[in-house]
């Protein structure tokens, strides 16, 4: 692509989060700006679930990144996947090499995938849940499996095909497994006639000892005990020691089970091996303290990518750990182009929330913490406050309108390519 | 699936609005009725041109059959692909002979695809309007020619991403071309830096003298007119010769293009030829005035599939057709359980419409004709008065609504998959 810049030109690698907030420092900022995503729409990933458990449509929690961006004249969007960094010529190549961009400054931010724990072969029977491609998946799985049960020659078949296996316990585990009983026990049983999906059975496995472990023990007991109330088997301490078509192994017992989602743990994205620094066990930069990585005071790494030096706090692989360090590198860059020195980045911890199906969740908070009936209401307030862009704030509150009132399921879709699943 | 019934059982394959209003007239009636289809869901197929440019998601005009019928409590919904019918035996495959149904009493109604002219080849290059799929794969190729017109190379290349050729001047060609206009020349300009969207080239091309034939002389003109206004080159009298990657050849004129979208000719579902009875040539059931299948006065057919005599009014392929024809084969399922004569259909035509972009649509009634504006605000009546299902009309008309103020697309997904295409 042909043109003439005299101002410095930043790329962002991401639209997600850190990408995204990063690009709308440099508003109005005598910088160019190019964010290249390999998918063309930033994704409310909180919400994801809800898109997995059909209740929200996936145009409800996405928005293009060239319309989110769209306004700040400076900055363009291209769709296209990075596949190399140098960062001694300060070149990206994307999609193979098709296209390489030029850049002084850099700000690396693509997220992470789930971690199989040294079994990629899992992936396929154990769908994880990071974009939007992954809930359609699951959704159409969950929702093929009480279809499936129906149509059963042997009841140990149904009781597999009703049977939902949700594996870690951190707040994408939980705010899952929350939802399934309200499906299986007040959404569906009116439209089957030969069988009770309210007998469906519903597990949540963890490794460590309590599920959300960067909350409080006390709000993860709460958050344990609105799961079981619902109906959740919760096994904590538990690891999966194996995964096979039909069934997932707990330790040493085996769960038949024709449904196995998984939300744990984190594998940064593969992108950071091309930085040529020091990597973490999950494939995690060291970055120095103001974000940039050693020997390049001009490349930032940001969001899930990250692993903040011990001597700052660990930021938590959420959003707001994500946008806060974006935004961070992005000032850090304009405070360069004006020959000022970079600064320290510090996590403000702004809080934390995990919905657990209806009327049911957790807040953590520096000052407070809440649970039950008011942190639900407040988590709904926050998430339509939060959510990008007018129009999916006015879609979202309408299915959830629905949802609510009619305990209904907007986005119940199965498309024809879920039938090879 | 074991059960004792006592009540005649009718089997209905499709759920579609040929199935969908057979299955309603059953509601309270001495019968046991079972719906199959190959998906979870009823598509409002009318809209699906909306899906295809992303201004509605695919579950704005989808809803899940079993939903639908949820609450006839004499009504089961199976997802399940019909594979085979022996009339003989009163038996009805599905899922390749995994699954046997037996009834009494019979409605086809599988629908149709399109037909690409002896060219099956074509419809890779060339996708289709029938399913959700088809709408979603229209709506990734067309959001991916722009980005990649951006990323073009050379002029030619960019010239050809810009250029979209709609194969087929009826209603759902005509739909599809008036929308194309309207995002390459306002709502995508601002978003795309290094090019102009709005130099975009639409082509409709059509076999036949005119656009719309199935309207009146006068509204097609009229058609045709608001299509050119817009900017759509419509080339009529023109037949496609060749299609192939990255071309289409209208008579001997090749077309570069990366976006050729088929909407023409109908192919009936190969579900017709299980029942043993002659077939026109492209695939529909000559059926008995009473829509039932010469010899079988318990097997129906409705909808595309049917092709009626030449006694009876040719019914066309509109969701009217499919819906007056499923009521009436119910009707006189119900009229044969209580010993009656069957009584013959006759098609009561309530009307056409097409709406071109914004503010400009065709419609066509027994006793008057519409055009412009006003035809416009009568069709976005009308269709939010159908659409089957609170919730789905509660969410288009936000839709729509933010289409209308801002110029804008609500549903502008690309998903991982769709890199492939």
């Amino acid at each position: 692509m042909a043109d003439a810049r005299t101002q410095p030109r930043v790329v962002v690698i991401g639209g997600g989060f850190g990408g995204l907030y990063a690009a709308r420092v440099f508003r109005h900022q005598p910088v160019d700006v190019m964010v290249v995503d390999r998918t063309n729409h930033h994704l409310f990933q909180p919400l994801l679930y809800q898109v997995a458990t059909a209740t929200l449509a996936p145009t409800d929690i996405t928005a293009p990144i060239r319309w989110l961006l769209g306004r700040q004249r400076n900055t363009r969007v291209l769709l296209a996947e990075v596949t190399g960094i140098d960062v001694g010529r300060r070149t990206v190549t994307c999609d193979d090499g098709a296209l390489t961009l030029e850049y002084d400054y850099l700000i690396v931010a693509p997220g992470s995938r789930h971690s199989y724990f040294g079994h990629p072969e899992w992936e396929k029977l154990a769908p994880g849940l990071k974009s939007i491609d992954d809930a359609i998946v699951i959704r159409q799985r969950f929702l093929l499996a009480f279809e499936r049960a129906e149509k059963a020659a042997t009841a140990d078949e149904r009781r597999a095909q009703l049977t939902f296996v949700v594996v870690g316990g951190g707040p994408t585990g939980v705010e899952l497994a929350g939802m399934l009983p309200l499906i299986a026990r007040h959404t569906l049983p009116d439209e089957f006639r030969d069988m009770d999906t309210s007998t469906s059975r519903i597990l949540l496995v963890e490794g460590g000892p309590r599920v959300l472990p960067t909350f409080s023990e006390k709000i993860s007991g709460e958050a344990q005990r609105e799961l079981e109330e619902l109906g959740v088997e919760v096994r904590t301490g538990s690891i999966v020691s194996r995964v096979e078509r039909g069934a997932v192994y707990v330790g040493d017992e085996r769960i038949d089970t024709a449904s196995i989602f998984w939300a744990a743990g984190n594998q940064a994205s593969p992108l950071g091996k091309q930085l040529g620094v020091p990597l973490d066990r999950v494939g995690r930069v060291l970055v120095n303290p103001d974000l940039s990585i050693p020997g390049h005071q001009e490349v930032f790494v940001v969001g899930d990518l990250a692993l903040m030096g011990p001597e700052v706090k660990r930021v938590p692989g959420v959003a707001q750990g994500a946008i806060q360090s974006g935004k961070h590198a992005a000032r850090n860059i304009l405070r360069l182009i004006e020959r000022r020195m970079p600064t320290a980045f510090r996590y403000r911890n702004l809080g934390d929330l995990a919905t657990i199906g209806r009327h049911r969740a957790v807040a953590q908070f520096p000052t407070f913490e809440m649970w039950g009936k008011p942190a639900w209401w407040f988590w709904l307030f926050l998430h339509l406050m939060y959510l990008a862009g007018f129009r999916n704030r006015l879609s979202v509150f309408v299915e959830w309108a629905y949802a609510y009132f009619r305990y209904g399921l907007g986005a119940r879709l199965i498309t024809a390519r879920s039938k090879d699943m």
